[in-house]
């Protein structure tokens, strides 16, 4: 039988580290999903003046006070991109790649790197959209597939539905040398809309056309609303009330998701109001 | 002529800071208030674990490390305690002891410790109940006077007053040594109410009454809602919206003053998105 944590929260920037903190402090079972990195964003910072406390810092320098914070306090990050996350009644079901995740709480700080979606992108998702490779790669054994991929680490998801598809096509959005499969082809082209009938059939690109049967986008974040389904989204943020609270009862928001400004302290400040309110809805419930 | 700021910042805490290296850096011509402890709350705390970036700290320490950073950025604060602000239409008048300040846009940053109104504190604001001993003294030449004081630094005002008064009861509502002038009676009581006609005329406390022709009431922070009159107030804390923007054009607030939870992180979160929007506000009344 799987945990169920009391919380579960998704990103590891300052919004998620900060409501771990609060939760580690307040003696919740909790587990906080990210990667070692921290966060893209604030590691390629390459100077900060408005973190109170840290006077012209580098990202990466406030990274690793963050780091030695988590360390001092026995936080570790869970490794696992949460894809969906689904409402259970009284609790959440969070899916990651190969394993389900159950919390009576969650916390969304994934931040809003998930980029404005392609045209056809809506409309085909679950019909030959996805953004977990590694999750639909059975889909397709056979067929031919499109990975978009913003990042460099997405190129073991390209790798891993080579052995299963045809014919994989990868389109990189980063700047780091591609190194993938041999049977890969690489599209070093921008990806303009999606299209087809009842299913996605093409995906076209600024130079050429790609007939295909599957295209997988993957992103560092994933829109909150394909995130969460019924969640209350608002200029493509995370609707929250002044205590971080969702339009979803037990679901919280902080940092760059919920809205601008998209600045440090001011997801680390969210995120301790999301763990506190958590904590509150958590002793509510316990009553 | 008075210098017209762009922002006032009124409080010292993380709020008040934090708003201020956001002024700093987006290079508008702000002002603070404040003091040099920063905050009476921050350096009483004994350890702080959960502001991202410094794990177990003391207050001291956590003060500390916003001196450097104000010293880094060589932001100044204004040792003035703001006593009431004006709308004035276009800008705000700030009233401090003996000076006017004026500025487009103020950062309400002062914090929650202002306690519960004594009975009939409201009802004899300006009838007798006042909060600055050296702007109203001269009402009270040769009247009696009592002082309701929260702090030590509250001496001098006393000590001000007796110099007009013809007598000045002292009541301190704190533990270190009280040294006042001679001529001062210290009554070491706890008042409970103030009562009059049509103005007030007596303070009872718990063991005494005394007759008194004024009673001024010096606290950490005055409530937001006698601070800036017409400010929409609920629950004791500024209401504000995710752009921490009051009910009056120009006006917003950040950290304890605006709600719960009161912790530090918050609050510097809070103050860099006061700062932010203050800065949309000027920057939008530019065009």
């Amino acid at each position: 039988m799987s945990t169920r944590y009391d919380i579960a929260i998704v990103g590891s920037g300052p919004a998620g580290l900060s409501a771990a903190l609060n939760a580690k402090i307040r003696g919740k079972n909790f587990i906080i999903f990210g990667s070692d990195d921290l966060s893209n964003k604030l590691i390629k910072a390459k100077q900060i003046d408005n973190y109170l406390g840290f006077p012209n810092v580098s990202g990466i320098e406030l990274k690793n006070s963050f780091v030695n914070h988590l360390n001092k306090m026995d936080i570790n990050i869970t490794n696992e991109k949460i894809n969906n996350i689904y409402a259970m009644g009284d609790y959440y079901a969070l899916m990651a790649n190969d394993q389900v995740y159950e919390a009576s709480t969650i916390i969304l700080a994934s931040g809003v790197n998930f980029g404005k979606p392609f045209k056809g992108e809506e409309e085909f998702l679950g019909k030959g959209v996805g953004y977990c490779a590694t999750c639909d790669a059975a889909l397709y054994k056979n067929k031919i597939v499109a990975v978009i991929a913003q990042n460099k680490k997405d190129e073991s998801e390209a790798n891993f539905l080579s052995t299963v598809a045809s014919k994989v096509y990868y389109i990189p959005m980063y700047k780091e040398e591609i190194s993938v499969n041999k049977d890969i082809e690489v599209v070093k082209d921008i990806p303009l809309k999606i299209t087809g009938v009842n299913k996605a059939d093409q995906l076209v690109l600024k130079n050429t056309n790609l007939d295909i049967d599957g295209v997988f986008i993957l992103r560092d974040s994933i829109s909150p609303a394909h995130l969460v389904p019924g969640l209350s989204v608002k200029n493509n943020h995370v609707e929250v009330d002044n205590n971080m609270k969702t339009n979803l009862d037990g679901c919280f928001a902080a940092g760059d998701i919920v809205g601008q400004p998209h600045q440090y302290i001011k997801a680390a400040g969210e995120g301790n109001i999301a763990a506190l309110s958590a904590c509150s809805y958590l002793d509510s419930k316990d009553k």
